[in-house]
């Protein structure tokens, strides 16, 4: 299947398959896909926590839209982004892409320098919002690599930020909660979503052609 | 070919040959998959401009970090976003889903409601936050389609936002610019990233089990 058929195929799945969990060989591609997504700069400036245990996800659930989701689903990716830009954090994946790429050690000194200048003068919120858009490409690919394996998900941005990361200790890897991509199985029964035609504005209002 | 072989084939390409055109076969596949893209309560609060004329690129491409690109390419997708949530907007999308699914009129007011209510709450720079995140989620699937009809792609942010508003006349149609995905066909012999391994993060630092 393309990847329009894959994107007409989903749809955000309001009920899940409590006992039908996705294998871990599924959950590494649609991790691998997320991992793949470009980002500003290359600094890959989010993560992915995989949140499988139950008793976990119950004290996720306070606050939530969809809390029978967050329970039912076989697992809850939080998507995570750095709370800020420093120049240790600019400098990680420089050194790894140059080691990697084996240029000499400094290659892109110039480009990082611009880049921390930049950061520097601006206030850690913006950094965070900055951040926090770029791991919704990676939102995109997860979304889109679920679809490719039928494996169903509901993106999510109804719960408690500030719960989330207190409960997954965000705060002291560095990071703030973003956004949830839930992945499962539909329970066709419950998911009232399922059934209904996927609405979007049609192309002419969509794009404007210049 | 799956999405992960598209998305590590895939890299942000530095120049393009001049002369060659993306279909508009294709070119239409890329908008598709983009319309696809999922965005927060359904509202679909970003729209695509597609910048084919040569002229009005060269104005976008004054204060760009890639002008060559934005000239060069085949041609220029504008991501762009509500400049703010208000309850005619929000009313469109669900007059429209309840049309195309044949439902009562009305059915979602009482959710209607509810966002109407929490982004009135809000102030509108917060809104063009909210909703230019989600064109992130549209710019993966451009990225991706893209990459499956092997057609090189360079997401960008690195241009003067209200110089390229101003040029496309946004503010009158309640949008402002977001980031860019230039599409067209690399030029190896000056494209300088595209024998360059691709690097991220190895899946043990990306993501986090728990």
């Amino acid at each position: 299947m393309s990847l329009i058929e894959d994107l007409n195929w989903r749809h955000a799945t309001k009920a899940y398959l409590p006992e039908k969990k996705v294998s871990e060989e599924n959950l590494t591609k649609i991790l691998e896909a997320t991992r793949l997504a470009p980002t500003s700069s290359g600094l890959q400036q989010f993560r992915v926590i995989v949140v499988e245990d139950k008793e976990l996800r119950k004290k996720l659930a306070i606050g939530s839209l969809n809390p029978e989701c967050m329970v039912e689903a076989s697992c809850v990716l939080v998507f995570a982004a750095w709370d800020e830009y420093t120049p240790e954090r600019i400098d990680a994946i420089y050194d790894r892409t140059t080691e990697e790429r084996n240029l000499p050690k400094g290659r892109f000194d110039s480009y990082t320098d611009k880049l921390k200048e930049m950061y520097a003068k601006q206030p850690k919120e913006e950094h965070f919002i900055h951040a926090a858009k770029q791991s919704y490409i990676g939102l995109g690919m997860a979304l889109a690599q679920a679809a490719e394996l039928k494996i169903d998900s509901t993106p999510a941005e109804g719960f408690d930020n500030k719960l989330v990361d207190t409960v997954l200790g965000l705060p002291e890897k560095g990071l703030k909660s973003v956004c949830l991509l839930y992945v499962g199985y539909s329970d066709k029964e419950r998911d009232w979503l399922a059934t209904m035609k996927k609405v979007r504005n049609p192309m002419d209002v969509f794009t404007i052609r210049m």
